[in-house]
């Protein structure tokens, strides 16, 4: 069989070897996801941010193990734009999924910065695609922070789940002001420590300034013992329900896509910046004169521009 | 006197105003930028990056205040790509800074997402060369957390300070991963606190690793007590003397450069996608008919390309 029938019959090796070659920007796994996309988009995705610390992938693996009670299968991205390792299980708490990563009905994937010349967000879209369309049911999208590319990879998301910890210190003013606007629900993990209610109440407080149609919900929960964690994926499902009867589920899968086409033109660009020794040579010319202060940047990319975008064909 | 004029006289309004310019993508402002390139590369461009809660700002400010007392001048851009907001002091840390605000050597500049279309590190590199024009001796580049838009913005910088703190818990794996690429010197701030010599094992574990010809000291600082600042100041200046005496300096100028260009170029294609209503319309279209799985996302960023980017004229 080939690679494209083993990923439509299931079979899991298929999976992995598709998101390897995915990431690796091989042509021939994006033809098989060109010529299959149209049977992806029934995933519901799911995605995790918070700041490290905030204890994302146990709190993924309680959810992961809730859904598959429900007898739906889950995939699980877990995506760290500062590491360099892609792949397996290398995250040292990814660990602690092991007992899922052993359940057929679950997918498991560590993406790493390796081979994403044009930003993680892309080869994250990839595989979200590859997982949609071996049929995983829900898909879970888990980044390590909540910094810019963090918020790009859960622009891929029909839900965003934010977990918050007590005692974040001051720092939590400046991630909260990104935070309001992507979390739809939230979630105040290791709830039995000092300061969970103050956390709460901060995180309300600001919601309250919110002008969104959709209220986020933010619940207590204590992942390590399960607590709480049935009633979050409620808040999830209330929010696909939302999103489903006000057609904000059309409008923001649009909003997604438009913003994966334009990081995909992006990802083209660079690619062909690079694609060809006398094109790599004109870079290299005119970021020497530039650091040298002898051109200024504007004027070298409106060259760079001109030499080698123009003029492929 | 132009705004020109007042910028090379050292006008401090002169360089608020056009660091306000050129984050809004105002046209006579990148001219200017264009025209005074030639005037900049003589700043010092210090970055300043690590988790949320390491205590970032305290230690800049504190090194701030150190380098005062050596007579040089300093700059200070504050990015948080998490934030909506940009301008004077309003992330709730910089108010600590108000003391160093005073001061007629000190130029403080907080930066938000806002208009940042291309990234908010375009924005970064053009006030870093507004300052650097101004005469700046030092330029720090302070970020709020390690994502990937941290690790883009500090890769304009000449050195590169990781501060790390006790107790971040088993997601310092994850962060440091990312970490080791981009640290020349590290500081473990709040260095009294129970684990930090533990930290310090840790990094330097780690740093054993590393084959780079530079290795990154590991200084024990505690930035609100102002220990070990002046110490892990000269350590950057030992890092700057070896950038210096290896040519490593003009090397990462001109990676920083190149780095900066392929940037600028996205930024302007992403531009030229909206900057037209019949271009938004074919964005629009080609989204909304990929969202609908009428069409695979691979077909329209072709179709964008050949219809957008390559009628440019």
């Amino acid at each position: 069989m080939t690679l494209e029938e083993r990923l439509i019959n299931g079979d899991r090796r298929a999976v992995a070897r598709m998101i390897t070659l995915v990431e690796n920007n091989d042509h021939d796994a994006f033809e098989i996801l060109k010529k299959l996309y149209h049977r992806s988009g029934n995933a519901y995705v799911i995605g995790i941010t918070g700041p490290p610390g905030a204890g994302k992938s146990t709190l993924t693996d309680k959810l992961v193990k809730h859904i598959r009670t429900l007898g739906k299968t889950v995939g699980v991205i877990a995506v760290d734009p500062t590491s360099p390792f892609t792949g397996g299980a290398i995250l040292g708490d990814r660990v602690r999924m092991s007992d899922i990563s052993m359940d057929p009905g679950v997918f498991i994937r560590s993406m790493g910065a390796r081979g994403h010349l044009g930003g993680i967000s892309q080869g994250t879209s990839a595989a979200i695609k590859v997982l949609d369309i071996y049929g995983c049911d829900y898909i879970f999208v888990e980044t390590v922070g909540v910094g810019q590319s963090e918020i790009d990879i859960v622009k891929n998301c029909d839900t965003t789940l934010m977990v918050m910890v007590p005692g974040l210190g001051d720092d939590i003013q400046a991630i909260k002001a990104g935070v309001m606007e992507i979390g739809d629900v939230f979630a105040i993990n290791k709830s039995d420590r000092d300061g969970a209610k103050r956390t709460a109440r901060e995180i309300n407080a600001m919601l309250d300034f919110s002008s969104k149609d959709w209220r986020p919900p933010v619940e207590m929960v204590i992942a390590t013992e399960n607590q709480g964690v049935d009633k979050l994926f409620e808040q999830v499902e209330v929010h696909r329900q939302y999103l489903e009867e006000t057609g904000n589920f059309q409008q923001r899968r649009f909003d997604n896509t438009k913003n994966e086409l334009i990081e995909m033109v992006k990802h083209k660009i660079v690619g062909q910046l690079m694609d060809e020794s006398y094109k790599q040579e004109i870079v290299n010319e005119l970021s020497d004169r530039v650091a040298k202060r002898m051109l200024d940047p504007y004027t070298a990319i409106d060259t760079l521009y001109d030499k080698v975008i123009k003029q492929e064909s």
